[in-house]
């Protein structure tokens, strides 16, 4: 096992009777909090008018940062950040997914900095050392950014998305309520869901070292419990269980219990380009390109059949046979099976209208500007993803 | 799933290269430590000398306190609390096992309370608050001490063993070397890590209510995981891999994850009152009393064959058959097999010398001093208690 340092601080609230605590968290640091979410649909919500309620029955004066999008734009940041210096606020509280979250992770570094613009920290052209108190409020199944110490945030103008990591970004509290993901309509559970699986498959299951057992396992059984549960919540969007576990789910995947030690570099979230390229949900694009990404490789590479087998058979209830190679591709239709039936997810971009016009630019941005992706589970050149991706066509 | 709040902010230094932080830690809270240690043996080894060397380089004055005992009495506290009064100290240092780390914990309480008395504490004589910071260096992969925030202290006049528990006790820092656990027997490594599995069967396996997917499912592969590499470890003592294991499997079994959401009372941790009446090792009592109390139960209630298969199945190797309760049974065989065999513990107290006098007395602490254990995975009686303990003879 690798050396590894661990440390999660976040305080989880979790469950339906939580929000009580809510002031306490925020009046930690102050009596202003950013609220910052993405737009009419959380603002009309009953949680809204609940969480607007909490916070000024108690003293604490609200102010608004509305229509935060999808990949959350570094202007948007901006705007964030002006409120805080303005009004001197100490907290910033998101209300939605991953990209609100990231969002106000965003704004508390910017705001303690000497700069009013996000992407100086992203270039590293002004130093952030703190930033101010963030509070998570998740209404998605999906990033994990509740118990995470990075965001990632798009500059339109520049075509990138990029972020900063650092633990004084880590959410100080994170509110899960799985009654707030009961509305959450079936296309974006699916996607929410296919995006822990492929954090899991990513940082800590598909590895180009030596087998951890004890993370290794552990991995194993968050994929294998995900690929149960979530198509109960896609079936059942009111069924507490099935969304609890989708939830609690969310957070270990990306709280770097299951990556201690683990140093391998990322493949799919390499390849999902898609989203910042043609606007596609990060978690739709992830589906998109896995099963192909999986049969490249074994089209190739015996090497790759054990490690497939072993998921096809421990996670997606493939038969066992002596033909590992066999079971490996059993497994890849199993998992396009998966994604298509009971996630009720498109396989092929074809099938939104799309095309390959964005090819050359993925490839490029998959190999961060480089030639390839060296330390990933099996090493990809741009040409390698460019195959990938015409198999998604 | 049951309303919880989760937070653990320990930070881990894990593996062999990362003594060098130390300094930094204590650093954080003053330059004044108390290094408390079981006695020679520990004094004696090469760790204790460059623990030493990176406090004394970085101009931290060490103050000692040597023979704290397994269980650590009342009055080793009191001499740790007179100690950090009189000098100033800011930090305990705990090297060794989980009594090492509760007596720190104990001491850092009640340094910063009105009394001098850890006693005081315990009985609710004393308030207390705010603790010195606490950091843990465990040299046995065993109670997982040092990622929780309670301790357990014997005061030997009452013959009473009872704790505190908060917040401020968890340890800040927790460094942990596998290499550092390499020179513990194969008797105490294998009591260490049934340990182990019996926090993940108390707190979380056989549990009286509701199985919650993600979370059982965790402390099932958990409980597998150390089911192989636990034999590993005493047969290689110097096998870092498995060392590694067990070591990160001890914090996480009591870290609080495995446990979010459930409510049940302890069973086999209110039975194993053989350490605190006839001085055995806490972990070789819970191995002699686990199989026992699964006969007992299955014996009078079918209503636990499903989850003693299930455990056979998935955890001991035992094969599946229709018949639930004969697998149940199996199970029942395998693990006191795995015990005797694998684990080379004795399984009855007549191997040991002992007989049944203090069994009238343990029943009654086992309960608590009231009539049963209403909670447990299945209620127990006193009676049911001395039961048990007879089968233990």
């Amino acid at each position: 096992m690798n050396d590894f340092q661990f440390q999660n601080t976040t305080k989880v609230y979790f469950g339906k009777d939580q929000l009580h605590y809510l002031h306490e968290e925020v009046l930690k640091y102050g009596d202003k909090v950013l609220v910052a979410h993405g737009g009419e649909f959380i603002k009309n919500s009953p949680l809204y008018t609940k969480v607007i309620h909490e916070l000024e029955s108690n003293g604490i004066t609200v102010y608004e940062l509305g229509a935060v999008e999808p990949n959350p734009r570094h202007t948007t940041v901006n705007r964030g950040v002006a409120m805080c210096k303005k009004y001197g606020i100490q907290t910033t509280l998101a209300i939605g997914g991953g990209s609100t979250i990231d969002c106000c992770k965003a704004i508390a570094a910017t705001s303690l900095s000497e700069t009013d613009n996000i992407w100086d920290l992203v270039e590293g052209k002004a130093i952030w050392k703190d930033a101010l108190a963030v509070i998570a409020m998740p209404t998605i199944a999906s990033t994990g950014s509740e118990m995470d110490k990075s965001c990632v945030i798009a500059n339109v103008e520049l075509g990138i998305k990029s972020g900063i990591n650092g633990e004084p970004i880590r959410p100080k509290a994170a509110f899960l309520d799985p009654t707030n993901t009961f509305t959450v309509p079936a296309r974006q559970t699916a996607c929410g869901g296919f995006d822990i699986m492929a954090h899991l498959f990513d940082m800590n299951y598909f590895v180009n070292a030596e087998k951890y057992p004890l993370q290794f396992n552990v991995v194993e059984t968050l994929l294998k419990t995900v690929r149960t549960q979530l198509p109960i919540a896609i079936k059942e969007p009111e069924n507490y269980e099935a969304r609890a576990t989708m939830l609690w789910a969310a957070s270990w995947a990306l709280n770097s219990f299951c990556t201690s030690g683990f140093k391998t570099q990322a493949s799919l979230h390499a390849l999902e380009q898609f989203s910042s390229t043609m606007d596609l949900t990060h978690g739709l694009g992830l589906a998109i390109v896995m099963p192909k990404w999986m049969k490249y490789l074994l089209d190739k590479d015996d090497s790759v059949a054990d490690d497939f087998a072993r998921f096809g058979i421990n996670v997606m209830g493939v038969k066992n046979s002596e033909d590992k190679k066999g079971v490996a591709y059993q497994t890849i239709e199993a998992l396009q099976a998966f994604i298509k039936d009971e996630l009720g997810l498109p396989v092929h971009l074809s099938e939104l209208g799309l095309d390959g016009s964005h090819f050359d630019e993925m490839k490029v941005k998959a190999c961060y500007g480089k030639d390839s992706l060296p330390r990933a589970y099996r090493p990809l050149t741009q040409e390698d993803c460019l195959n990938i991706y015409k198999m998604c066509l």
